[in-house]
């Protein structure tokens, strides 16, 4: 606890007071596209910014042969060069505080389709009824820049915390974050607690389930349009597989419960198919379909016993079907790798941060599961508890996406009143 | 008939004796690339070859005002200027005799994927086993230079036609052939009769179903893969309309008898679904899918009963789907327009035809029906008598295209001896 209420209370009003700076400061930054592989402008920017506070300011390009020895890494295919570096920024403690790091990621997702965007587009950064507009408004521009202004407010109050305070900005998080969160760790950037602002409504997020991406593909007999009946039309063989898969989703739900993962959504785990694609030319009889698919599993299953249980699935359509049997569809696991996590509540990071959060928000937080992977669950990789808590937003990942200015004051207040409570000043 | 034998005879040896150069010729017209759009080239080679015999030649580019007027148009998208001309070689004759019209396209499909092509590639030309390899080898470059040895080996032998030949060269036959074939009848370079060697196995090709493209597209409601169970994914929507499409193939073949057009292949229309494509991500549920179709139709239907079973057995789906019933999905009919083509086998021409071919082949040509849509099919808007007959090919459209050379050789001979006789000489 700060043992002067008074002190928080200086905090929380210097915050206010300063509030049209850090919006300013969104607003710039968002105005710097940094789409998933191309975040070296914004990392320029980053980098320029901790300096100014008189921070240590690192550039850290990942090494890929170190990635390449650590159990959570999987490819992403973005290559690691200098102008894509993870920016670090180092308020070093004098030794006798508790040490704290505070995440984000730079990168955002695409913008396309761009005409889908209201007038300013994806880079306007336009603020409008308390809400700041663009693509990585929410997600987490404001976020990540809440690690900053919240910092930056206890140095400017000459409240410098005896702990050290770690800042870092990260690439690739959208893509799995294994060059950016887990590479900033392997390489020992860490600290005793890690909190991560990702949007999720000042709700503190403790778990997500393990994600993984796969792709079926089966083959057909390609024929001429005219004589169609002479060839095995791949989307129908696939359509099958398509269906038994979404009863599949359906039974997984059931048989998998969950009550903490099932009060964010209704729903424990879920199987998505997000892309079917067949055929080259409407006037040839297709001859290659395949889907691609986004499967949760909670803590409780294993990666092992989840990939049974898809394979036996498509396994049944096989089974009653000559063609396929004679031709079997390939399951491919590709891309996103990520395990389960899951943060106990208990302990005693989370309870604190849970009562200095009640303190200046004047509620308690939520605690929830995130359905999304997050790159907190690289944390327990080095033993270093972690968690999430950050702004409320909208339209996040699709067009006219937004951040609740609000919202983005009441993170950096808490986050500002935390540092100061866990690091000691 | 040609009233001295020994004067068909004297044609035929001739044009074993100059096989080679024929070949060569092949080989060196297969190896300048012609994809559909990029046509120019080829077309300055086939325009150089036309004056090389003294023909008149002519560029023809065809005008898309005056195209728009016919009701056999629809827009294939290539702009029309001077980089793709049509080829036209005119050999006047003394005026008495029947003119003869002998067309060819010289555009051909892409060769995509490159790397299915055994060695050498598709502009190869290579001559193995009787068999000349490449793309357009078979459809349709042997049987274009087939129509000019054919006039050439006349001329040569000093038997020039009492009637006016003319040769045609045409773009953009894969593409549906308006701005090729169609624009140069309509420009006036039309005769008594056309025939087109296009790679039907010595047949005689006189009818071919009407065909259609069309597209059906379905929304539903994106979500992200964490929540699938909040959207509502397109690709099962769509699945269900595929499905019923399939079914009233099996119903339209049932239906819509004809044994003329089911001699061919076991089938007398056919509607095939060429591609499926939805979503675009694999972490979010797919809010959009669309798939598109070819439909073949026969001369006993309508285009307008034809379109209505289609959209029946997708408002079938619909009436069973409570979200498709809000979201109703969209019917594009695009592309391709081919009406039904039929010309009567008992006309005098095609009598004619079969019994000169008769004698050159020592067997009678097989009558039969196309599954693909020809550009014969402009002939009868301009009272133009016409149907098909060309070599044999294999992998048509496919990887590895070839032509055998025996069958070139055999339309040749059967085009120049058919040509002494119709134009007299």
């Amino acid at each position: 606890m700060i043992q002067d209420r008074h002190v928080q209370e200086e905090i929380l009003r210097e915050i206010d007071r300063t509030a049209d700076e850090l919006f300013a400061m969104i607003q710039e930054l968002v105005r710097i596209p940094s789409v998933v592989g191309e975040e070296g402008r914004a990392q320029e920017w980053v980098f320029n910014l901790y300096k100014t506070l008189g921070l240590e300011a690192v550039k850290f390009v990942p090494r890929k042969e170190d990635l390449l020895q650590h159990p959570a890494y999987f490819e992403i295919g973005f290559p690691y060069n200098e102008s894509r570096p993870n920016v670090i920024g180092i308020c070093r403690g004098k030794g006798n505080g508790r040490s704290l790091l505070l995440n984000g990621h730079i990168d955002v997702v695409s913008p396309e389709p761009l005409e889908a965007w209201y007038e300013g587009g994806p880079w306007s950064g336009k603020i409008e009824g308390g809400r700041l507009y663009g693509r990585g408004s929410a997600d987490m521009k404001s976020g990540l820049l809440a690690n900053f202004f919240a910092l930056r407010t206890l140095l400017i109050l000459g409240l410098k915390p005896k702990g050290t305070v770690l800042l870092q900005s990260v690439i690739e998080e959208e893509a799995g974050g294994c060059g950016g969160t887990l590479a900033c760790l392997q390489a020992g950037y860490k600290a005793d607690a890690m909190i991560i602002p990702e949007p999720f409504d000042l709700r503190i997020i403790t778990a997500h389930p393990g994600i993984r991406y796969f792709r079926v593909k089966v083959i057909g007999k390609t024929a001429h349009a005219g004589q169609s009946h002479l060839g095995v039309n791949a989307i129908g063989k696939l359509a099958r597989i398509y269906d038994r898969l979404m009863e599949l989703d359906l039974e997984r739900a059931k048989r998998h419960r969950n009550p903490f993962f099932e009060a964010s959504s209704g729903r424990s785990c879920n199987l998505n198919i997000g892309t079917f694609k067949a055929g080259d030319w409407v006037s040839t009889v297709a001859g290659a379909a395949q889907l691609e698919a986004r499967i949760s599993y909670l803590p409780e299953e294993t990666e092992q016993s989840m990939r049974r249980e898809v394979e036996e699935a498509v396994s049944e359509v096989v089974a009653k079907d000559p063609w396929l049997k004679e031709h079997p569809p390939v399951i491919e696991w590709f891309g996103w790798d990520a395990k389960p996590w899951t943060e106990d509540p208990e302990i005693p990071l989370i309870r604190r941060f849970e009562k200095v959060a009640s303190e200046v928000l004047t509620f308690t937080p939520e605690i929830a599961a995130s359905h999304a992977g997050l790159d907190t669950r690289f944390g327990p990789y080095f033993a270093m508890p972690s968690f999430t808590f950050g702004p409320r937003g909208g339209l996040l990942h699709t067009s006219n996406e937004y951040v609740d200015l609000d919202s983005v004051l009441q993170t950096t207040k808490v986050l500002a009143a935390f540092m100061a409570d866990w690091c000691e000043i």
